[in-house]
């Protein structure tokens, strides 16, 4: 079966589900009228009670625009809908969260931050999927400021808290420390938020390469995002594309489009190098072709080799987490926990096993237990 | 156990559950990435393949501002919530109709239309709920005409179609016909729309009244949707208050407040006199009162009497209907037939027996079947 006959089979991915009996007319004025009137009347004077007492308790939104789904572009809030309602059916799945999907007609900031906020009162949490950079990063800051329940864009920091799983694991592995030279090819969302989560666990040296090159403080073309990057990254200065940039690092993490880099890029990296290569679905290089260019550590976002990096170690856990501990705001300290907890999952790391896969036991709970 | 003790003890009403199987690696790949994608694609091309490659299918949402919310007023969109989530849940329970409470954080009717608009490519259809009159039908007309998806709002329409319902069995058990005088009270959503349906039906003699007493022609302090009922009803030109009109009436349908009348106003009533008395959680006026004046049959919103007038009889039907046989706009002519198949049900109709109960086996089934 393909996945077209997949979703026909199925008409869909996820439906709902009652979670309280509704067999006889008792059950019927407990769960509606006329005893649901003292429940209205209860969250009508305190709000907070609604995380008590209704399904805000355990359902969050995943909120997209279909401005930037998966590798495929703006193709807009229709396009979005199997991914978000797959996102849905995998937050339940893996970590027992009703997510629900909602795909807005609009691809204005000002109109989507309104549109979440109005509809925020039934959902304890907001994951933000799948919206183009840089849009999506004044979306999340403004929704994290205004609303009082978490807000996550996932693209930005699930990616970022598996990446540094794997990559503490695979620092291990070939024996290097945090001052191992690291390019990030990429420089959208999940580009910006893995380098800042790198720089906040301690990695020093970080040069990240939009398509221009790489970014740096002499670019006079960068928009707001990229001039903060420059001042954090890029200390010595290095110009040129992401074939000079990557002779002489020991991590090349691509999070932008396949078949961008070849073995000879590898071969130029220094011994022992890493390589994750996550475009999807085709990673800047194939992970046979970057072992033959010598690399030690491969990883990819594809489930068809060994070492998947792939965002639903991370997201099911976030969200378990902060509703389970009541967390309004997730920060990349949290995060940061998160990724120790799941690169510590692996009991003993090796170059073919850097990171868990997503079915292993333990893995929400390794997640859920650091957003606290 | 009160009601607040049922919600806090589920946590809510409503979860999500999958529709189709996750568990393992290849599912995974047909649910999302990297399968999901060529689902994204069709959908991107075609967006009418939501509904049936999608949660689109089988889902609606329930949506409100919380102006309006049962007998309680304006008690806003948190207040709105354990409504909207029980809505929600008979949704599931009598239907089979994946239903998702939207409680939105504002009652501008521009916002609250423009939000509709923006979310609605996941949903199926929209029942709107507890909005006051009268915003309520500004919103629903506005979005009949810019959604291709049906939408109704059940305190209008689906109210109309049990009280047309048990009207009909009514008139059988006491052998009258449709030229019996009526009174309904309250102009309201729910009055406005019972009016109408029951002149669509045929019924000839109606007068409303609202707090103000009769609307005829001859007010002037109506308002648009008022001074359309004027046009359409009390022929006679009937002038005075509830009390003074009921005299001489067939049948009172009560939509308004509790405790309005007493059993003078029923003696006052036409012999075999019909009650509705719907007003929640105190009707008009209690059944065993209405009684005592001389009504043959009495009716209310009340679970612990016979009779109840319970909108669960028709909405969970009416979205099944629609979903089931691609409805894109709900009709009158389809809601009429619909109160017709529902007071069928009832075989031999008897004045404690003139409606069926929602557990009562076919009830949906009759519903669903006139919305096509």
């Amino acid at each position: 079966m393909d996945s077209i006959g997949y979703h026909k089979k199925y008409k869909g991915k996820i439906g709902t589900e009652l979670k309280s009996p509704i067999n006889n007319r008792e059950d019927l004025s407990l769960a509606y009228t006329p005893g649901v009137a003292s429940v209205s009347l209860e969250l009508a004077k305190d709000s907070t009670k609604a995380s008590i007492l209704s399904l805000k308790s355990n359902t969050i939104a995943v909120l997209s625009d279909g401005s930037a789904v998966l590798g495929l572009g703006n193709i807009g809030p229709y396009g979005a809908i199997p991914v978000m309602e797959g996102k849905a059916a995998l937050f339940k799945k893996f970590g027992g969260v009703d997510a629900f999907p909602i795909c807005v007609d609009t691809q204005d900031n000002e109109e989507i931050i309104k549109i979440a906020k109005a509809i925020a009162p039934v959902f304890g949490g907001i994951n933000l999927e799948d919206i183009e950079a840089p849009r999506c990063f004044e979306i999340e800051r403004r929704l994290i400021k205004e609303l009082d329940i978490p807000v996550m864009h996932d693209d930005q920091h699930g990616t970022a808290v598996v990446v540094l799983s794997a990559l503490i694991n695979s620092i291990q592995v070939v024996g290097k420390d945090k001052k191992i030279n690291i390019v990030i090819n990429g420089a959208g969302a999940a580009g910006t938020a893995v380098c800042d989560l790198l720089l906040e666990y301690g990695f020093k040296n970080i040069v990240v390469c939009d398509s221009k090159g790489a970014i740096s403080k002499k670019r006079s073309d960068l928009n707001i995002e990229k001039i903060r990057l420059a001042k954090k990254t890029n200390k010595n200065n290095e110009v040129g594309d992401i074939h000079q940039i990557i002779k002489g690092k020991d991590v090349f993490i691509g999070v932008s489009k396949g078949n961008l880099i070849d073995k000879s890029d590898v071969a130029n990296m220094n011994s022992d190098a890493i390589v994750f290569a996550m475009a999807n679905p085709t990673p800047e290089i194939m992970p046979d072709e970057a072992k033959k260019g010598g690399a030690k550590i491969v990883a990819s976002g594809r489930s068809d080799f060994n070492n998947q990096i792939n965002n639903v170690l991370a997201f099911p856990g976030i969200f378990r987490g902060a509703l389970n501990n009541k967390v309004k705001k997730i920060t990349n300290k949290m995060l940061i926990q998160a990724a120790v907890n799941l690169s510590r999952l692996v009991k003993v790391p090796t170059p073919e096993k850097i990171i868990p896969n997503p079915f292993e036991k333990g893995v929400v709970e390794a997640v859920a237990r650091a957003i606290q």
